[in-house]
């Protein structure tokens, strides 16, 4: 197997059966304050990216998630972010690329003991919020993450946008990546993300959210913010968790998916 | 072999050859901010307790002390401390007993990862400031230390105090313990410390922090404040990393081991 | 008049008209999370505890809340705290009286800047969580505490329980103080507060709260958990914040003491 | 006198006397940790920039500052920044416009109480490391530190760089700017400072230190990286302060402007 493809990749578009993993973020409380409801979505997702401390998370959260989602077969992922509780870690910070990567390694680590004490393993890393946004284009911060990750496990996939410098920087050393997409975000007709300060950039009609899923799982494409069919190449979809009726919409998805005869499993 | 006894327990006193251990605290610099002199004290120690992050010790500061301990084999241990980079974990807090063995198992769990990551693992655990005081009586926070430990890996042993409510939390639940004493700590009659509140609590001159050190090893005896000589229980010797002349007393007490025929090993 | 004498005191039970001041715990969220109903407590409330940043609340919250307060005509108080975001200011902490004295100040300082910039001032000072709990009895923090306020004016009044050490202690230097009595907290037969470790020690029920609530103000007794009718000698009642149904219910305990005769009126 | 202009303009270059101040960073350090002499410093400059808290300074470190500096006749500037205590506010940050200006004011308030309670107030705000940077171009930055800064307190001038964005914010709104200048900072030809990425960013030399002080502030100019002497338009000098020599140069540095007949004097 050639170095840094994509651990899913499963042949041509028509031959293969049509297999999404869902995830969301996880355990994004803090101390007092909560944001998720954790146990309703881990009925639901296959895949929990769990907050490690830097932007939301704290240690008993954070074992608590792992404990329900090992309980539960969900697969458990690192939420690695800025270290940025007051913003929530939605603000980009320019750090050395060394710092970064020091601070993945030292989340993955961090999660990592609570997976085992819950009987899982941490098996993905994604990056969360500014971060996420930042290694779509930063080369020198995506590479950085990739070496954090690195450090703390070469094998470990990197769930992102395909074709991000993330992707590119995990592909350019070997490292394993998981495509995702996302069902309540407009996509470009370049396929790309609308940003979130356009209008209409993120979507909240329920039903559109769930025909959207839908086509982007079952027929692996999506209509553009300006129209146009789009191919989507994902292996995961990310549903948000962070809003009241998060855990419903995502129940609706997992049910329209089935429905549509795409199975919902997590990746390799 | 009976659950939870000292692992490095030798036979009677006066059969077994002299061995002990050094143990100082690395890594307690925060961002910006340096305090210990790692590489020197490195050089010199057996036994790294390295700040992980809530008292002290950023991602790479942890990263860095792993690496330069690994290259030296010297052993990597947990420094654990309450979440308190104001007042550098030195203020004890009342903390739920599951919220404590949570930070605790995710300090573990942030060092483990950099310590692998150098080549080398986690191999015990040791409280840090107030929290290391605590213990010493409190029953409940001990046990909470302890089951934060066994979270992470029942097999830790945990560094302290002989006689401590943290080493009997350990003990009935079957986890090793480590002994250790203090090079410039005065001693009570009883063969417990002196207060840091009481005059002479700590010895700052070298000549004689050295003479106790070699005393304490080679014939387990140490005088005590009010002249009494009392027996002193240990496998490993803490000599503090945090003055200017940490690194050199070090030397000395080393040093003098040697000449007195002490063998300075770490524990298994 | 004499100093440190309780600022709002006005002669014997029997004569005087019945007012009382309502306080309640504002502006309690960080960043990304909130807890508080703000605005819709801010309608009802004569005496905002605005949380200063060291176990929640962050400058655009402060500002937010002073904004609001000041456009209501709401008194906005300093709610200082120890340092303690992770367990929202409810853990003990041992701290030197100095350190604790100067985080006081700040919080203040903190806050009065935004209090200013809305036109408003802060006009008193209300110890969060274990803090508020600490200084009831331990005469160092207490002492501490009021320091820490007489810094920042010594004008400033303590929101605080009658009897307790942090009255004391600003009674002793001549700072005024206010008293406050809790509408759901229950009572001992001694008329101070049964331990939340004990059953029944907060009540649950809205008709009661309302029901003890009127007879606090309007009769100054209540029923303690032991049956005897106790007096309650306070300025400033305390309703909770952080529960959904908190507005709700602070409307329902307003509206009660104004039919039962009872004026509504911050301290002076 | 039209609004926003220098508070410190003097009139044209030949005709005023040489008046300069010497501002340094002071109270750098945060609980277990110090960084800055302070004591040495302010023995030496005419005003401090004081840390508040979000890259350095705590509240003891803060009202030990402010009542050295008032003692000493010191005027006590915020030195404000990006919440970044890991980085030292030297990573740049992508923040909301409102968020930036409620932390600068937050800070500014949080000085303030400590500057008064010395019997002092705070005269000026300087931002700190990423964020004095950012706002040299950003021009949303500069607008939301100096709506910040008006929220504190509309009279407070900000020093800085002539011609940043920072003072072109301030000039826009009314908002007094004080010049400063770098004394062991390289100068390009136009007059702006040399990337600390460059080679030669920064001067160790002691006596070129020293002399380009003097002819900084007596001839108001500098020999640029290139060898063009360019003019230098400053009230304020800043020297450094975290350096173990700090405050040696700082010491010559203001022995040779008094030699050379240059008046050091804190701006009005």
């Amino acid at each position: 197997m050639p170095t840094g493809t994509d651990v899913t990749e499963q042949g041509d578009r028509d031959a293969r059966p049509t297999v999404i993993d869902l995830n969301a973020d996880l355990g994004e409380g803090f101390g007092r304050w909560t944001l998720t409801d954790d146990e309703a979505l881990l009925d639901v997702v296959t895949s929990a990216n769990v907050a490690c401390g830097f932007h939301a998370g704290d240690p008993s959260i954070m074992r608590k998630v792992c404990s329900l989602a090992a309980e539960r077969g969900v697969r458990i992922g690192a939420q690695v972010s800025y270290r940025d509780l007051a913003g929530f870690g939605r603000r980009a910070m320019d750090m050395a690329p060394d710092e970064l990567a020091d601070e993945v390694t030292y989340q993955i680590g961090a999660l990592e003991v609570f997976a085992r004490a819950a009987g899982s393993r941490v098996t993905y890393v994604k990056p969360h919020g500014a971060l996420y946004n930042r290694v779509v284009a930063d080369e020198e911060q995506a590479a950085a993450v990739i070496e954090g990750i690195r450090r703390a496990d070469p094998s470990l996939p990197v769930l992102g946008l395909p074709g991000s410098a993330l992707h590119r920087a995990a592909e350019a050393v070997g490292s394993p990546t998981v495509k995702e997409a996302f069902a309540d975000r407009a996509y470009t007709a370049a396929g790309t993300l609308v940003s979130r300060r356009e209008p209409g950039a993120v979507r909240h009609d329920e039903e559109e959210v769930v025909a959207r899923s839908v086509r982007m799982a079952g027929e692996r494409l999506v209509v553009a913010i300006t129209g146009e069919l789009v191919p989507v190449d994902a292996r995961s979809l990310c549903v948000h968790g962070d809003t009241p009726s998060a855990a419903r919409l995502a129940r609706r998805i997992r049910a329209a998916l089935s429905e549509a005869g795409v199975t919902v499993e997590p990746f390799a």
